[in-house]
Parts: C-alpha cells; sequence; structure tokens
C-alpha cells in the first residue's frame, strides 16, 4: 500500500512522502520555511573564523547573550547562559536542582520530550489538571497544600502547550507566580513557541512577571530552524553560573552561534517570522477543514498558535489503537497517552501540521480518519 | 607592563598578544592551522539544506557514524554515538556507569577537565602512578587486589597523555586490557592527540586491543577545529543505546556533521594532518629550545606527540605560585597540581605549545622562567 500511494502522489510530495509516510508526528520545520544562511556561513568562516573554529566560552558567545537579554524582558547578559537547544537546558536544571525521588509539577498531559529527561534524574512527577487556560493554579494550589514538602520545580509550557496548544492568560500567569511564590517552588517556562503565534496579541511571559522566581527556556529551533541545535536559558545569575559549570561541551558551538548572530544582524528575522507565522497558520486553518470534513467525530481547541493540534477522540477510541493504525496506513502520529507522565487518558492523538503539505495534511488526515474508524468497528 | 609588551609586539603576534598575554595555558588551536571551511558549509547549506537545517538522528547522520566507525579498528556503525564533543561522551558514560560514591580510577596525573565531569556524579577517585610507559599497571594490580569491589572504570589518555605527554607502548597497553578484564572493568580511552603525532609509529588503540572491555572517546576538536564541536564515543551496541537515549541535545548540529562530512569526501583530512603534525612539531621543537636556553632547571620528557609539555620545576618550587606570578607577567599556564584528582605532588606546570606562535614561545618561556627564579628567592 504504501508504494502504490508513493508512487501516485511522489509527484507533487516533498521527498518523506516517496516512501508513503506522511509526518503528522515531529517538531519537524515545515521544509520551505528553513531560511537560506549561506551568507552568514561563510561571513562566520571568514571574518569570524578565529572565534567559530576555536573553543568558545561556556556561556555562550558575549554577543549573542547580549542579544537574547535584549530579547528577554527583565533579564541582562549575566541571566542568559546558550545551551544546545531548549532540551539541554532542561537537563542542566534538572542537574542543578534533583535529587532522587523528587517531585516535580507538570501538567496532564505534557511535553513528552520533558518526561524521560526528568525521569532520567530519578525524579517522580506529580500532574495538575489544565482547562481552556491552561495549569489549572486552584487545583495546584490544593495538590500543594496536600504535600508533606513542596516539589523542586513546576514545568510548563504557557504559550501555544504542547500537545494542547491553549495559552494561559494574563491572569492565569499572575496566579500561578504567587501560588509559586508563597510556596518558594521554582518555575520553568518552555516556550519555544512564543513566536509561532496565529492571530492575538503576546501574553507576558511568566519570566516577565515572576523574576527570579522563573527560569525560562528558549530556543532559537522554532525562530530559525532546529538544526542549529541552539537554545538558552534565562535565570538568576548564580543558577547559571551553577549551569554553566555543568555543561561539558567546552561552550556550544560557536560557529552555529555566529550565524544566528549574523542573521539577527541582517535584520532578517522579524520577516522569518512573519514567513513562518504565515506558513503555520495556513497549515493549521488546513489542517482544520480537512478534520472537519474527514473527522467531524472527533472535538478539539483551536491552537492560536505552535504546531500542534489535540485531537479528542470519540468515547472508547483509543488513541494508541488509532496512532498504531495509522502508521500501518502511511501517516506518523503520537498517542496521546506519551504525553502524560503518570497513566492517564488514552482516548487523545497529536497531530503536527508543521511539517506536511497541504495535499499531504489532506490526504492524512483522511487516513487518520479511516483509522479512527477501523478502531472503532 | 602588559600595555608596554603589547605594543612592542602587536605587529607580529596575533590577536590574543595584544592584550599582553601569552596563552600557554588552553588546548586552542594554532590560528594558521584552521582550515577554510566555506565551500563544505556552502554545500551543507545548499545541497543539504533539508537535513542540516532539521533535527537530526540522536546518534548522529549515518555518514558520518559510518565514517568514524571505519577510522576506528575493529567497530561498525552501531559502535558509534556521535556527541557534542569528547567531553560530552565522558558525561554520557558517567551517566550510563555511574552511582553515586562510586570509585573510579585515574592516573595521577591526568586530564584535568575530566575531573569535575566525573565528580559532578558523586564519584571518587584512586590514582595510579605513571611512568615513561604511561599508567603502572603492576600498580594498579597491586590497588585492585586490596580493593572490597572493582571501580566502575578505569579512565585514561594513552596517546600522547594530557597533561604528561606520554605513550602507553603495546605490551603495556596489552598488560592493562588482561588486568581490566579479569577485574571485568571497563577501560574508558580517551584519545583526542592520537593524530597530532611528530615521530614514530602510532600504537594500537586500547580499542583495537581490547574490543567490548573500552570505550573509545574521540573528536574532530584535534583533527579539524575545536569550534565545531563534533565528537564520538565508540562502544558495545547496548551502551551505545543507552547513551543515545540520555542525550538531551535532540542530536548533535546536523550542519557541522555535515561540514565534516563535506571535508572528508573532499579527502582533505591526511593533508591537513601533515599540516597539523609540521605546525606542532615544530612549535614543540621552538618550545624545547626555548626552555633549554631558559629554563634548564626544569625537566620534562620530550612528548612525541600532543600540545603539552609538563615541566618538573626544581625542588621546592611551588607551580601553583609559578603559574600566579606567571599570570602577572602576562603568560598564562596550568599549576600541575589542577591535574591531580587527589590532592598530589605541587612541583610541575604544564605548557600548551599548540596555540602561541613562536616570538610568543620564545617571550612566554622567558617570561615562565622570570617567574620561576621570582618564586624561587
Amino acid at each position: 500500500m504504501y508504494a502504490r500511494r508513493a508512487e501516485r502522489l511522489a509527484p507533487t510530495l516533498p521527498p518523506s512522502a516517496v516512501t508513503g509516510t506522511i509526518g503528522f508526528d515531529s517538531g519537524h520545520a515545515f521544509p520551505g520555511v528553513l531560511p537560506d544562511l549561506t551568507r552568514e556561513a561563510d561571513v562566520a568562516l571568514t571574518r569570524y573564523r578565529a572565534e567559530t573554529l576555536q573553543y568558545a566560552p561556556r556561556a555562550g558567545l558575549p554577543d549573542l547573550r547580549e542579544w537574547i537579554a535584549s530579547y528577554t524582558t527583565g533579564v541582562s547578559v549575566e541571566n542568559i547562559l546558550v545551551t544546545n537547544g531548549a532540551k539541554h537546558a532542561l537537563e542542566l536544571v534538572c542537574r542543578v536542582l534533583l535529587d532522587e525521588y523528587d517531585p516535580i509539577i507538570v501538567t496532564a498531559p505534557t511535553y513528552f520530550s520533558a518526561i524521560p529527561i526528568v525521569r532520567s534524574f530519578g525524579a517522580t512527577f506529580i500532574d495538575v489538571p489544565q482547562d481552556a487556560s491552561g495549569l489549572d493554579v486552584s487545583a495546584l494550589a490544593a495538590i500543594l497544600g496536600r504535600l508533606p514538602r513542596p516539589p523542586k520545580f513546576i514545568y510548563n509550557v504557557p504559550d501555544y502547550h504542547n500537545p494542547t496548544g491553549v495559552t494561559m492568560p494574563i491572569e492565569r500567569r499572575q496566579a500561578l507566580i504567587a501560588l509559586a511564590e508563597r510556596y518558594q517552588i521554582m518555575l520553568v517556562e518552555d516556550s519555544p513557541y512564543r513566536e509561532v503565534r496565529f492571530e492575538g496579541t503576546p501574553v507576558p511571559s511568566l519570566k516577565s512577571l515572576g523574576g527570579d522566581r522563573v527560569i525560562l527556556l528558549g530556543t532559537f529551533a522554532k525562530l530559525m530552524a532546529p538544526g542549529l541545535r541552539v537554545g538558552w536559558a534565562a535565570a538568576p545569575a548564580p543558577f547559571i553560573a551553577r549551569m554553566a559549570q555543568l555543561k561539558t561541551d567546552a561552550g556550544s558551538c560557536p560557529l552555529t552561534q555566529r550565524v544566528i548572530l549574523e542573521f539577527l544582524a541582517a535584520g532578517r528575522l522579524p520577516q522569518h517570522i512573519e514567513r513562518v507565522q504565515a506558513t503555520y497558520r495556513a497549515n493549521r486553518d488546513h489542517m482544520m477543514a480537512a478534520l472537519a470534513r474527514e473527522l467531524p467525530e472527533a472535538t478539539y481547541d483551536r491552537p492560536h498558535g505552535g504546531y500542534y493540534i489535540w485531537l479528542t477522540l470519540p468515547d472508547g477510541v483509543s488513541g494508541d489503537a488509532v496512532a498504531a493504525c495509522a502508521a500501518q496506513q502511511g501517516v506518523s502520529i503520537i498517542a496521546g497517552s506519551k504525553f502524560y507522565a503518570n497513566p492517564g487518558p488514552t482516548h487523545h492523538v497529536r497531530l503536527a501540521f508543521s511539517h506536511a503539505s497541504h495535499e499531504e495534511i489532506d490526504d492524512g488526515v483522511r487516513r487518520v480518519a479511516e483509522a479512527v474508524r477501523a478502531v472503532r468497528q
């Protein structure tokens, strides 16, 4: 079946489709929005060769730390650590804060790649429910009131949450920070999708509202390209110094840092962000239209940014079974169960609209709908 | 004093000298041997853009793993993990193997950057002495015979040891492997300088002699350029799989990996290694001549490769005091005490001849000699 479909679709679809597999699973960028960085690399490897091919400062190139500090409300350069992506920053936060059996707070569901990182330090998870405004702060207050000691940190994705797509309004953010202050718990704000905004205005970050109570994780993966592998943490200076001590990369790659700096210095970022927003907005709209047409029995909240739609399947339909069946139909999606740190609901799946073309979205959603119907029978 | 010297030397010296500081401390490359990688980056960012700007496989680009496997005797692709430098590989080895209070074996002295990485996992160090043939296997046998349980691993730099410069002959390597086999201890072979060889023929690696008993750490930092931040581990396949699980970078940077592959595919490596060897050989000879002239009271073994000379100072002269005094004279060296995991001898300093020009070597060794005489008085 793969081969037949692939043959039929090959002329209009990108290489991934040649094998018949449509990728709704990953957080890969849409190939058409990957920027041309040849000029930036050329400058980085000529004018800056003595910098880009030597060891770099462990905390990051000073110019890049300056830029990130100016991009982030309420911090300065000593609050910034450049890392090999935001997940690397989360690992370093865990290395500083966690001891074995420490509990941490996560939403249910939460970003599935954060789970094994935290778990590898022997920590345990306490789930907090979410609603259409994100993390349920009243529920968290009740949980904290019952705990014998406060958890080490609260991990959350407040902007275009992964996987649910919801964004916390400012009142909810303020309430969360007040609660974290009351119990003296650090807040880890993971915000890769903040600029991947389709409508509405940005809500102030937890970091800008909560100051030293918050460790912000950022990345150029969604601002520019995943392959650069450059992210950052913004945190109190002594915390950044401890994270830097635990970095074993002898400084993140100065070549990719300088490529980013040249891109920023050329003023290309605002235009690139507009292109990213327009591309993913159109992809979201296309996927929503396909879902309305092909799978009206599933429900979801319209995401105002990010890469994902979090589908609630009809009662009794297992997301794991749908994902397995969809894979056989040549479309990769991720079962909702993977997004729960502790066992949770099983009737969800996450669809990424970031990487696929419109044709793939149409075809892929049709196959997902077939998978749902096959599982229901 | 800094300013006056800097002014006098500025026309012939690299930028670091403009501030008056001569760098004998770091493992930076000589600026003149940093390769031109502009063509490689251009190809990586055009023909391979869909690869180099997206997430890469966690274990590394398959082509690069293939190349490393073919470069390494006795392994295949599933034995290779691409990392963000060799120290990152060491960290992952520690994460897999170490529990708090575990002892590991190191030479005294040992590579000083390995010490805090191992220590950050709560492990402890057992020192083994070295002689002109490297790690003293008889002494290690005596130590292992007395321990209640075997250490988790033996860490060593068998080729052009950092800091002492000694290389283990094959018989010594075979004896070490036999001992590790007898006690079922893993050997971690850190070998960044293997190709930075000035004379003689290479000795077979511990990995080629010891097979699955050995975890080899390699790097392109010394083969090509430190700033690329690409290294690797070669180990049994299940061990590599576990290391890959613990990698939090979502795959090492595919852009720098592809730049390296293009450099290798163009056949540039052999010629580049010749240039590296000629440059550092000349630097070593220049530093040895300067030491004979300026500081005949210090002794050292002639290194046949690598970046460093390990100076034994006259009796009663503290390496820490000499390093502090030399810093005031505008030359950075590292006190020998920093290379001991447990408190050790204090009458050594390490001089790196890799980064400095010949003029800087002459001037820097003169200043080190002045520092030694100032401390002696």
